[in-house]
């Protein structure tokens, strides 16, 4: 029945050799890797202005202007990091994922320190993204006959999480098909509405109501006046924007050739417009004066401003594409996590099962544990973006400074193997061509340094200032977990390498035989123990002992005069059993055995009726699973139950 | 460690030749037997006045004089109980219960039935009593810094029920020393109230103050005039008094000899005690006035009234003593639960660990089933004694009912077989001295019959008033409970029957020899692996396969090379596995297998590590398991691991 409702779910199992590959073009790759990163601007202004609505509440009318400048900066490390990591795409072009960066050039520790990092971010992408995605929902329902559905937003988002779970358990991939239509009519609509409410606002220069009533500001912050700490906190807060923008570099041979060039450029594209709509939204926030608001996030909130009359259908639009479109993020993440989790499994660092692929040639279970933290971190959080926002950041930012740092180490190696190269003369051709990519590496690996050097200070610095300012917010939970994760990856890599040592077959001689008893425990006759005594002899012809325990001298008597009977060649040995137990006397009848020859196995075959109903197993004692969990842990004792199977 | 705590609760093992029996005087037995009939004086008066406060409470203020007469009717009950009781002793002085008469003579459904009633009516014993065993600590509490105890009533009974079930599992016996003290306290006590209040009345004709806010009526009955169906709920509700009133009948062999003449007398004083108590608390409850109260029982209210002064020390007598013979009354049942389930199970109507005696020789599922049962129960009705009671006679009146038509049948026969005696002629000394006993029986078989069948009339008659004006407050949940456990009980017995058939040794042939083949399923080459192997040789030499699931062409190829060093004598099968499942391919290997020789028994050698951690089993892929689990249900399949242990 499971197995039914299984294939309901999962549909009918692949072939290994089914695997196919995609080569995407530049447009498609932007549509595939970019929806995380873009995704962003639906909530990343918004997250700047709860911030400065702390101050707002305090008096300050001007304190949201402060939105822009804020906004232009993070713009600006934006394109720090997008610099570094074209680097990135070029030196590890087959898979430039921090974890595999920063394990190669700065150590395991650093490696496994990404990881964590990485994990956690995943997790939260599908919280934050779902979360959001359900907030334009609920915020296009504001004023309509469904208003009550903001009532149920926990409700909404794990119904997508699973959604989203079942998709991929099913072998959805990220296909260019799939991304690019939502991608695409996100990124139109979003830059028409940016294009249009600007010029919009310049013919009718109208700004939103205030509500002081329903004012949302960020959880953690009292009325506070401006000050560097606050617009430090928006800061952190407008961050978010730049997650995602990692996700091209971890993707790189799943462009069309040539792969590193296309996937830099498919990179700058995604920074550009990333940057040109997280500085248009801020602008718009700005001009139209809107303010944070409980039930209704800021985008809605301007775009019903300006789509009106017979426009009007299209803020529907802006809200859909923008649903869509985190969803796809969380997406995303349902392909990264499995994917880390199976490189870690196959290095060792988390447990095995996470690179078995399942059914569909998916990492079920990876897909599987992402689904039940993200909804755990939903329910816990109440499905609210502004709440996950201070443990979102710290992951990425943390991920972001290692891979760079892990880049200025490879680039140190490299000029000094392009040093080492030029004092020494190559012999023959193939290792002309090897040392000729190593000269073409170190040509340029001062410049090289400088880029990625600078990327890992801005987002080391970034990094810090999250740190601070968003700790008690939440930060500290990331702060806490990511040692601990790591503290885990390590003890289960000792795990694993302690079983290959102790199980290695180096130093073993060849099969031995070895000598071997049976002893049958029995209840009494019935077809079921002579079935076990058949077996007995078969599998240890001369060797076998039934062993039977006095509780009631008069069925012991009756058991003796039935023996001869049925069972030649089986010797029987009843012991008592004063204090009624049938466990006890025999497993100190077992060790005895065992003390008389060391080198012995002594094979306990158990006679067991298999009854047709699962719960007439309640009706009959459960002996023999007591007498199997009491010799496990023997060494060489093997316990076999032979089945005796009831009819009906 | 489990272990352990077991020792701590329930002390060390009893051996089997431990048993001890103890023979009880007329004082000591009427001491361990009548103290459930004798305790519910504690609560049967009020339990009439809760009724007949919904006409009081309607305006009819002299509704409580009604308390005496009914109190006399069922005074009159009792004695025709009592005298019919009587008679069971005689006829049946080894064991008496409802159960073995109605089976004996009704045969086995009305058995059951008796059976089902006995058992329901043992559960409510320990959670009325309890119940009112707290009510009388609480009231005690009233009024002092203490009341707030009144808020934790139910956790103060389960406290008490988890007690006396932990007693019972150390093997407390119900012994005269335990039990005499409370008993005749609790009697001497008692009947000096009585005395005392009314005479004290005659000097003080004082009347407890009415609290009409407090005043408490029956669940489920609303304001209503006096009519006669409220008489005979309030009748119905009194008829608790009777329950225990069979006690003595189930423990004869426990008398001193003549057995039967002591405990006939034994019971003729218990139901002159019970009687006058009873009568007498009603008549001080209508003399002094008492209304029944939310936080405090009728007897503590008229025993405060009462003793005053210097006297005031008594009342707190009064409570005491009701409290401890209250948690007595549970007690009794909780021997009395697990004798009869034992007898159940014995004639295989309940699962057969409920005749299992435990470390202390006691039957230790039939104590801890009793007490989940009955806590369950105090936690469902909030330990309120009032809410219980219309479940409670029921069970009680029908197994009273079908043991004296049990009687009257059973004098029936006696009859006939005198009859049938005295036209033959006896031949020898011992069937003189067995027609001797049946002439006796057949003297009085006329006489028998009318005072048994008197009895059957009574008990039938109160069981009927019982179910229609209990059924809406809750004897409808009897009503349907015993049906279905009568149904349960015959279903279990199927099975039994059902089982031992298909196990029974005849048209058995002798021993005979099978012929065996092992397969062992591998994972690659390791120490673990060749272990198996090394057994599987053993067990069956020279019909050996190794089997292999090929998921990875370069790891098949690797363990091929190595094959040869290791195994001599066991062949390697690979077999294909294009959906990369582990179980299925190895599943139908196994089927093949067997469909090639259905008479062959095949073995399934599974090597299996054991983590020394238990959480070190995360870390490794349960193949096991699921291979044992598809297996399982397979004929001639046996399924074995052999245990290689991991060091750390």
């Amino acid at each position: 029945m499971a197995l039914t409702l299984k294939r309901l779910l999962v549909g009918k199992a692949k072939k290994t050799a089914q695997a196919i590959h995609e080569r995407l073009s530049k447009k498609t790759g932007l549509a595939v890797f970019a929806s995380d990163a873009l995704s962003s601007t639906a909530y990343a202004s918004e997250e700047i202005l709860l911030v400065l609505a702390a101050a707002y509440a305090a008096g300050q009318a001007n304190a949201f202007n402060y939105v822009v400048p804020i906004t232009m900066v993070i713009a600006i490390v934006l394109g720090i990091v997008a610099i570094s990591y074209r680097q990135t795409i070029f030196a590890y072009p087959s898979r430039g994922g921090a974890y595999i960066v920063a394990k190669e050039n700065l150590g395991t520790t650093p490696g496994l320190v990404a990881a964590a990092a990485l994990l956690v971010d995943y997790v939260l992408t599908v919280s934050v993204s779902i979360s959001a995605g359900v907030a334009a929902i609920t915020s296009a329902a504001q004023g309509t006959s469904l208003s009550w559905i903001d009532n149920h937003k926990v409700f909404l988002c794990l119904i997508l999480i699973a959604f989203i779970a079942v998709a991929h358990l099913r072998g959805v991939r990220e296909s260019g098909a799939l991304f690019a239509g939502p991608t695409y009519s996100f990124l139109i609509s979003f830059l028409f509405m940016v294009g249009y409410g600007i010029v919009h606002y310049f013919f009718h220069p109208v700004t939103a109501q205030a509500s002081p009533e329903h004012l949302k500001i960020a959880e953690g912050y009292g009325l506070q006046p401006i000050s560097l700490f606050l617009l430090l906190g928006a800061f952190s807060n407008g961050c978010v924007a730049l997650t995602g923008t990692e996700a091209i570099s971890n993707g790189i041979p799943a462009f069309k050739q040539p792969e590193s060039k296309n996937a830099a450029t498919t990179l700058t594209w995604m920074a550009i417009l990333l940057a040109t709509m997280f500085v248009g939204t801020s602008v718009m926030a700005y001009l139209y004066k809107v303010q944070p608001h409980e039930n209704e996030t800021v985008i809605s909130q301007f775009a019903r401003i300006i789509f009106t009359g017979p426009m009007g259908w299209f803020y529907y639009v802006i809200q859909a594409t923008t649903a869509l479109i985190l969803v796809l993020a969380a997406n995303t993440s349902f392909a990264d996590f499995p994917r880390l989790a199976s490189l870690l499994a196959r290095d060792r660092f988390v447990p095995r099962q996470f690179a078995t692929r399942g059914d569909k040639l998916v990492f079920s279970n990876g897909i599987i544990i992402l689904a039940i933290f993200a909804g755990v971190l939903v329910v816990s959080f109440g499905g609210d973006t502004s709440r996950l926002i201070p443990l979102y950041a710290v992951g990425v930012f943390l991920s972001f400074t290692l891979s760079q740092l892990g880049m200025v180490r490879h680039w140190l190696k490299a000029g000094r193997a392009g040093k080492k190269l030029k004092s020494e003369e190559a012999t023959d051709s193939s290792a002309k061509l090897a040392n000729s990519i190593i000269l073409q590496e170190a040509a340029h690996w001062k410049k090289s340094i400088v880029v990625n050097g600078l990327g890992a200070l801005a987002t080391a610095v970034v990094l810090v200032v999250l740190v601070i300012t968003k700790f008690i917010h939440g930060a500290w939970i990331v702060v806490v977990l990511i040692p601990l994760l790591v503290a885990l990856f390590r003890a289960i890599h000792r795990h694993y390498v302690d079983v290959a040592t102790q199980l290695t077959t180096e130093g073993f001689q060849k099969l031995r035989p070895i000598t071997h008893e049976v002893i049958v425990p029995i209840s009494g006759i019935h077809r079921g123990v002579l079935k076990a005594l058949e077996y007995a002899k078969a599998i240890a012809p001369g060797h076998v002992t039934a062993l039977y325990i006095n509780l009631d001298e008069e069925a012991t008597q009756k058991l003796r005069t039935k023996w001869s009977e049925w069972t030649e060649g089986v010797e029987l040995i009843v012991i008592a059993s004063p204090y009624r137990s049938l466990v006890g006397p025999l497993v100190r009848y077992v060790d005895r055995r065992i003390s008389l020859s060391p080198d012995k196995m002594v094979t306990i075959v158990l006679p067991e009726f298999i009854p047709s109903k699962w719960w007439h197993h309640l009706l009959h004692n459960q002996t023999s699973l007591l007498l199997k969990g009491a010799l496990l842990f023997k060494p060489n004792v093997v316990v076999t139950s032979v089945p005796y199977h009831l009819k009906h």
